[in-house]
């Protein structure tokens, strides 16, 4: 087994789907996403990890000391945003492959005895950009989301999850491996973190989320000719609806609701002719679900009233959503008597974002962590986090899985 | 010489391109633009109408009578928006196309004597919803436009004019028949001469126009984890502006602007990132050049406005204009003593919208004629004129050409 070097690691990976600002553009099944892929399947095999893919295309690496134990599975993801940050997931693959590195050394040393097995991963398609819906390959895997209905998805150019996959070649699997416990860490893309001066964070729950899709429905027409009266355009009344949607929040308490309209497709999108039809999809977030409630209902109240004003019709149809879920109890406990161990400065946090340990906490004991993120930045290539902040976290991610390799978080 | 039927021919003609909902679909130079021409060609022929076509595909059908004479022009276009009406430049052209039957038959028949030749024209591409500008083929003819420059003007999914247009097997010429006068009739598009109970419009002038393209940047993030006091959401920026852009319209009298923003492009356009850039059109549309002028401040205050309240910045180039533009007395004058020959009920009306012959006219003598449009309808499969109102419109046209042939608008 090879000895690798994080900081090494992290600026090879990064290297795929480089932008010129620093970023990453890497969006799921992208030759640059295959690429990454096959650099990762050599750094398992470096490592003595056997790569096995599922259906999904989720990338395993394997160690098995217990044959027939369920794993200990830590990972996260390799795709990305377009032109987003190099940190977004993919520190937290590499954090995991390097917290299996220095666990699989002391086991090999006899420092460590595993009563499970342990196994990184890539979670296929975290973000959704180029086939939604998001946090796809653990959808599947937790069995949220049929495998076939994930395969037959298409981005924009008609292209499917299925045709995607098979540019690379590899031979996939019916069965994945069966996980005993899960560990994450990420970056926290927000500035909580980085405000209180704090290096660990301990997700203790997700913020509750309502995902909508919206269709506004007018009668195209000619931008010049038809009498504005007559006029019922669809774009003016989803740009109405966008801004209501937005200035809602500010009917709440700072930092309690956060919205966002960030897809629109319009019809016929030609110079001379108004829309008859626009799609639009909708955010809503919120720690409390009271707030998730009164703000969808004040929303329908702007639909109702938007309709009249710009002469369009709206309907809204619930595509995904999740309530306020928290992370088990269990998992924090362990993760607190591993910050406290290593001295780091540590806080309980929320997450706003959805992370593929969203689902695994569904199915088995999880255990979610942070790291800061310079101002916040998010899905944008000015996303930063520090080099030792990096490496705190592998530290931090390590102590996890030394405990979770021990069976600690299932006695 | 056959004898054709305008209804028969006008229905056949409606078959290109139709859509279930009555209308058509037929964007410049695709198969169904191609389909429709090619329909055109065997009718020239049908009349004994030479075809000649000059290198942005103005398909004219040509008869000589005065060698070396220049012609009378008379048509406009048979290219569609999607999913549009029947009528929109196609009646135009078939009203062209017999209007130019009756004429030459009575020539043929000693009833009238030229002193020019005679052209029908289908222009290339006015509506410029798939290749941008709009009236693109009579910009080239008129020398506004650069042949190259058009040939390599692009559609969304990268295809040229150049070569859309090699996919017609016909060949295309250097040059093109020289105009001595023009006349076109077109559907109006708006609600006048059905609320006046008038069957013929005569156009005495174009509404002034600006045509904007405006681009708000922000800054792409979250759409749940970044806080919201740093967003610098371009789609919300972009909404509050198309808001502002059409909502300016009741701050003047009724019916004196006209705003429409109609095309909106976003990146990324990402379910799970707001947007960083949003890149939208913006008409303005006025009679009185004042208005505009007016228009056009407040709305740069509003720009203002928006870049503070939204943390974006837009910027605004105009891309397109014309004034007010008034048709040729000389014409109106003609079109005048042939509506009250026929004894059709009309009036004086401006056009809102652009026109093939709103680049004629700046180059010679030309006559525009208007029928009704049925609720105002254009840019929609709903668009309906009468059978009568068609007919009469021929009428009318064959009257100008008549008059036209024997270079009356030339003394």
């Amino acid at each position: 087994m090879e000895t690798r070097d994080f900081l090494t690691d992290f600026a090879q990976m990064s290297a795929y789907g480089a932008t010129a600002g620093g970023g990453v553009h890497r969006e799921a099944g992208t030759p640059d996403d295959m690429a990454v892929r096959a650099w990762l399947r050599e750094v398992f095999a470096s490592l003595g990890l056997t790569e096995h893919q599922d259906r999904i295309g989720n990338q395993f690496g394997l160690k098995e000391y217990v044959p027939g134990a369920p794993y200990v599975l830590v990972g996260s993801h390799l795709d990305s945003q377009p032109m987003a940050g190099k940190y977004d997931g993919a520190y937290g693959v590499l954090a995991a492959v390097h917290a299996a590195q220095r666990v699989m050394r002391q086991i090999d040393e006899g420092e460590l005895t595993p009563t499970l097995n342990l196994a990184v991963v890539n979670w296929f398609n975290e973000e959704g950009s180029r086939f939604t819906p998001s946090m796809m390959g653990s959808s599947v895997y937790t069995g949220k989301l049929a495998l076939q209905t994930a395969l037959a998805t298409t981005d924009r150019a008609g292209i499917s999850v299925a045709e995607a996959l098979s540019a690379e070649d590899v031979e996939r699997h019916d069965t994945a491996p069966e996980a005993a416990s899960y560990a994450e860490i990420h970056i926290e893309q927000g500035p909580v973190l980085e405000a209180s001066g704090k290096t660990i964070g301990l997700v203790e729950s997700t913020w509750g989320a309502k995902k909508y899709q919206v269709t506004i429905t007018g009668d195209q027409g000619h931008t010049g000719a038809t009498p504005m009266d007559r006029r019922k355009d669809a774009l003016y009344g989803a740009a109405k609806y966008i801004v209501a949607a937005r200035e809602i929040v500010d009917e709440f308490p700072a930092g309690v609701l956060h919205t966002a309209v960030s897809t629109l497709e319009l019809f016929p999108n030609s110079p001379v002719t108004y829309a008859g039809e626009v799609t639009i999809n909708l955010d809503l977030r919120s720690a409390d679900t009271a707030v998730l409630v009164e703000a969808e209902t004040r929303l329908a109240q702007q639909r109702t009233k938007i309709e009249q004003q710009a002469s369009v019709t709206i309907s809204q149809q619930l595509t995904h959503e999740w309530g306020l879920m928290p992370y088990q109890p269990a998992g924090l406990d362990l993760a607190e008597k591993v910050v406290r161990d290593l001295g780091q400065p540590f806080q309980y946090v929320k997450t706003v974002a959805g992370h593929d340990s969203t689902n695994m906490k569904d199915q088995v004991p999880t255990v979610m962590l942070f790291v800061p993120s310079r101002d916040g930045y998010s899905h944008n290539e000015k996303e930063f986090t520090t080099d030792d902040d990096m490496l705190a976290g592998v530290d931090m991610l390590t102590g996890v899985v030394q405990r979770l390799i021990t069976g600690e978080l299932l006695d």
